[in-house]
């Protein structure tokens, strides 16, 4: 049977460990493409890059996988450059965007680079997932997520995604393997960024302002993807184009059996 | 009676035409604060900016409008500098983004600052409007978009918008003010872009690439926003965290007929 075609990107770049977590998973179902930022993206939500040039540059840095590059553009970008330049329009069958460092729950969808890499291509037509990991740090422990990671792909390779619906965000909580208790099927939390700036002055006496923030959850339902990860589980929220898509919910209800008990 | 108080921006850069436009709008019916890029920001979507300092300074190039600033970041970093620092969390009455120089119809709405700024002002529960005109020249002819603006702005500050839907995405179709047929409430079509790349080398013999593309719509319906833009009508899509807002629609039927009526 023929091996189906996995394209990989995210947002924190390339050298990220996140990614290599991922073209691990990837590779054990499929062909691997990687294109990723040459640099970090987050926070970089669907922008793209219309004024400037693009550049491509392979790297060898994932064992086992003959196409990967980095690019100098967004996380948006790559999903462009990768189905036009590097795959010339050759069919992508799954496109999987992180693992993140640092969660992509709740509206941090909207802002996110990862989640918007995989919305565009979904846009484009195939099947997407962004998967995160609530861990901002650097040498976070991905061994749960790369195996949840896996599940979730084989059965969206399997299955397919409903029409209208082919994107899904997932999020894992920062937990070992053996404390997760599965995976829960949610909508996105109705939650927000309290902003705040921080103001100070520059060596050069100007004055500047730096963005900070505190996620603020008010929403206490347990539909939520909030309450899935507090509550120790793996949420997957169905997105698309039209975010948070509520009528998928039920035909993706069985990803919930189908990996908690195929994990042990 | 207090005047409300509407926040302006947009993704052209504050010294474009298209915000002038939409400032003599606002002026006609509230007090106005205009915080904009310093540069033009097409393309940016959701994109924040957090691993940099953000700059703001303040201009002079709206006659009665006392409170005008450029910021270095993108056009949802305006939003958040407008509400956190500018307005010191003042409550904002609406925020209004564009005019934008060009069509942010159908799934334009996921690539555009101006869309952004909009859905970020919406995220703060700030009732947001996001207007676009179908023409991408600098000197185009706002005359007619800033009639309707005011009268969208006008009905919004009256009735408000439906929870869940405090985000209206407006396209203006090119025309002067006596061919426009109204104002048709849509769904966003379900088009896409096919993109392009063209490939190059630098003066430096390096190769690279600049994005391209073509709008395709086979989306035939007749309740869509390009085929209303396509047959003279200003388009009205209701949205939200998660986009086209499909129940909100009947909620705002009556802006069609309050707008077609008042015009003349």
């Amino acid at each position: 049977m023929k091996k189906p075609l996995i394209l990989v990107t995210n947002d924190d770049g390339v050298a990220a460990p996140g990614i290599r977590a991922l073209v691990e998973a990837a590779k054990a179902i499929g062909d691997v493409v990687v294109v990723a930022p040459d640099s970090p993206q987050s926070g970089q939500g669907h922008a793209i890059t219309i004024s400037d040039p693009l550049r491509l540059h392979q790297v060898d840095l994932f064992e086992g996988v003959d196409i990967a590059y980095e690019c100098s553009g967004t996380p948006v970008d790559c999903v462009k450059l990768a189905k036009h330049v590097v795959l010339k329009g050759r069919e992508v069958d799954l496109c999987v965007s992180g693992i993140n460092h640092g969660s992509n729950a709740s509206i941090n969808i909207i802002y996110s680079g990862t989640m918007s890499a995989a919305m565009e291509a979904s846009l484009e037509g195939i099947d997407s997932i962004g998967f995160s990991l609530l861990d901002y740090s650097w040498d976070a422990d991905f061994q749960a997520a790369r195996e949840y990671a896996r599940q979730i792909m084989e059965y969206v390779l399997e299955h397919g995604l409903p029409q209208g619906c082919q994107l899904l965000n997932v999020n894992f909580p920062n937990l070992p393997l053996p404390e997760i208790r599965g995976i829960r099927l949610c909508r996105q939390a109705d939650a927000r960024w309290r902003e705040n700036f921080v103001e100070a002055t520059d060596p050069r006496g100007q004055k500047y302002y730096w963005l900070t923030g505190e996620f603020i959850n008010e929403d206490q339902a347990e539909d939520t993807d909030i309450w899935a990860l507090q509550n120790g589980y793996v949420s997957i929220v169905p997105s698309g184009h039209d975010l948070t898509h509520y009528a998928a919910l039920p035909h993706l209800k069985a990803l919930e059996t189908s990996a908690i008990t195929e994990k042990s």
